[in-house]
């Protein structure tokens, strides 16, 4: 673990609580160093416990103080630690977290670096950020609190929201559009082509993609993850919606309010997806499907009709050790003349 | 949508009828405004219907133009909206995104941007034009009408052939070769190291990988898509290859004329596909298989031996509610066993 | 193939049996020109077989020198080639691409480009290489012989150990730590966010990622590869691990030494991975799982629980031609009720 990881030089408890609430069990002028995992947290750290599941492992930690729902209270007590008790201490962690957060990041300071090259008609707010070696291209607008981190690109009139930070090596295209307080990760794509191509006496002839990316508030977007611009309208991320790396937006897609997806998904072009949904690590979703409000889609998954109900819904070949998998596997290949057989026994048995 | 979205001006039908053909049944004088899907399409907005099964939707568009084939000028002339006749509306689309594009699109200019890096003996035509914060290192050659999108990278002895695009951030390695006509999408790395290791004692050793990547004309290559150097010989893809985004091309791969593969496909080192194929998303090929021409994977399916005859290949567990997925995968770990019970019985009811 | 792709210029035997040993059999003065493979070598190349079963390749090639196996010595001087013979050919040539690349590879002078741009409380070793538009933030130390290639972006506290190259456009994050002689692909990004968010109200709540990222020495990582830094402890890749292209690895996985991983593999959040492991492309694995040492997962298989004892483990649906796949994936879907017919025949048969 780095020196500084999640290091909060040391913090009174009063303080945590005058900040995010929760009621105190053991002395407020108590000194916190970090937050830290309940394996790893020693005495002068902060854990929590978000499951009941967990409480092997609280009653082996050594942390400072537990913050804890209010049936763990009197097993965190006798673990001799303050406690914090709380409805939802997952929660109550992930405000700790940005809180703390913002105290230790260094905050990007308002102005352009030198290094950085502005286009002509640019709309730059005199509170955003433009780091080392970053492009903003003619008639991109950036709004006020706007971070553009090193090395990204905002394309010709281009609009990035306020607050909303482009980490480092982000390439936003000409003509898409960010709301507020997102963030996009390093190697993100937004404004990619869309993969369209009419067949034409064997050989691809290309369409111009003419739509661009649209994406409201709140949105997160991983690591080289790719969001293709629509061919005549545009793809669309709602607010609120988080993706995670290497995930494949394909052009036209609509992704509705708070939806989130694992790393290595990929959406093919046209569909759209509902508010409230989740899509575990590498699910594939084909194109022009619907997909409704509050489905959640299993990792490895691949949906190949629109799903019209809510609910979770799974594809997953089970793995197996070799020997096994290479002998169903092969039985798969005939299952269904294995019906056909069945049905022949059962009627010559129940004719 | 964004203003520019689609936004052809305001163009009479006279100067499209033109310049790409087609029977127009209407006003000459009419003027269009966008390119628009079905579904948006207003008055001022002309459309195109590509499949008779979407006569629907073209019978609810508010389209004022419409491109149709014969069989549906009847149904497009009854909207009151003018009409063209072609033969492939979704042809006539693709080279009016086209025309549309080559029109509007900002020409990059010729020349180098002040703020590019280039190395010595590089051979740059002068029509060719450098973005901002672009590299050519030592010995690369840059054709006429090529572009060299911003933070763009052409390695050492690379060659980018006439008009070829990198649109920008495009790591286009050393030695490594592209003919005419291409475009590559931002994030997209050709020419990183092919994977190979000796193992040794427990250890990796690294093999270093001599070889490069030659490219045809008329190939595209999408975001953030990685096509790996040879180990000895080259990687290759052959003229008028489609790669969308993501893609994983492994080392010593060949790829015939005209295969295209949607997003998140990956082949591994030493396959040779042929000509004509098309993989959809996340399609898989292991290592050093054959694929003869004009074979079709399906979207999510796994290639494990070589295949070598034309068709449409399939290989995906098929997704359903989670109860009842969990109840087939259980069942499927005892499908060889199931097999041998259903022989056992019809042994002793046929014997 | 470029000109220069395997080009060894010419090289004596003896040369080449100094540095790697083997035992000539044939003129120690005889000079070979290229490393090339068994099909592409002519009678001025060095080959090798690493596979007896590559025996009917060997009796085709017109390689001047061959590189075999004891058990293949008189098959390879039967054809009038010089011989050398080793117990590995294999890693015999894995080493010998590696003194070429020694001599041949450009080496990349000690010093800073004009373009990059350098922070504040940088340690930088003399002997160190900094490329045209990197990017090295504040407090980050690079060691001896490190390259740090163009448009690479080293971010602040990190530290780069001795001889690592980051080859080009890597994102290597603030405070995450490599060791000696690691290589990282055009496009890797180290230290991107972990996907952490808590549920609230329908809404997702970021949980800031304090941790970082901690790799050991001899470490490869491919190219747009990314790995997250931990929530609250550290991302941790052992020594001598090795990524391929496109892969995933989330927040707080830990990888034993000398695992390796295929392209476009997946590992979710707290995933703890063994040394000596094998992934094959697009291999999957759920968040929080343990996988012991000695564990090799087939390309293509999603790892679903925790993998206890070492050894092979697939799943993959096999492919078939459209058809067949189709009415196999549909009696798929009543596998359950299959297996129950089955029983209740068997029951009425022997009771």
């Amino acid at each position: 673990m780095t020196a500084t990881s999640g290091a909060l030089s040391t913090i009174r408890l009063a303080e945590i609580i005058g900040e995010l609430g929760g009621e105190l069990h053991g002395d407020a002028d108590r000194c916190v160093a970090r937050i830290a995992s309940l394996d790893n947290a020693g005495p002068a750290d902060l854990s929590f416990v978000a499951q009941a599941r967990l409480r092997p492992l609280l009653e082996r930690s050594a942390a400072g103080v537990l913050v804890v729902r209010e049936d763990l209270r009197e097993a965190a007590l006798a673990r001799g630690a303050a406690v914090i008790v709380t409805p939802d201490p997952y929660l109550y962690y992930a405000r700790l977290t940005r809180w703390f957060a913002a105290r230790w990041r260094p905050v990007a300071a308002a102005g352009v670096h030198c290094s950085a090259v502005i286009g002509r008609g640019v709309e730059l707010h005199p509170s955003a950020h433009v780091g080392a070696q970053a492009v903003i291209e003619d008639g991109a607008r950036i709004a006020a609190g706007a971070v553009i981190g090193p090395q990204c690109l905002v394309g010709a009139d281009a609009v990035v929201g306020e607050g909303t930070r482009l980490i480092a090596r982000v390439h936003f295209g000409a003509g898409c559009v960010i709301g507020a307080r997102g963030t996009l990760q390093p190697g993100a794509v937004v404004g990619s082509d869309g993969f369209g191509f009419a067949p034409h006496q064997g050989r691809w002839e290309k369409i111009e993609q003419l739509g661009s990316v649209v994406i409201g508030d709140d949105v997160d977007i991983g690591a080289n993850t790719c969001i293709d611009r629509g061919a005549l309208d545009d793809t669309v991320l709602a607010d609120g919606v988080k993706l995670d790396n290497l995930i494949q937006i394909a052009h036209n897609v609509r992704i509705g309010a708070h939806t989130a997806m694992a790393g290595c998904v990929g959406v093919a072009g046209s569909a759209r997806i509902g508010a409230h949904c989740t899509f575990g690590g590498a699910a594939m979703v084909l194109g022009h499907l619907e997909i409704v409000d509050h489905v959640h889609v299993s990792a490895g998954s691949f949906v190949m009709s629109s799903l019209t109900k809510p609910g979770q819904y799974s594809g997953v070949f089970p793995i197996d050790d070799n020997a096994s998998w290479e002998k169903n596997a092969a039985t798969l290949r005939q299952l269904h003349t294995l019906r056909s057989r069945l049905r022949a026994l059962e009627k010559k048995i129940e004719p």
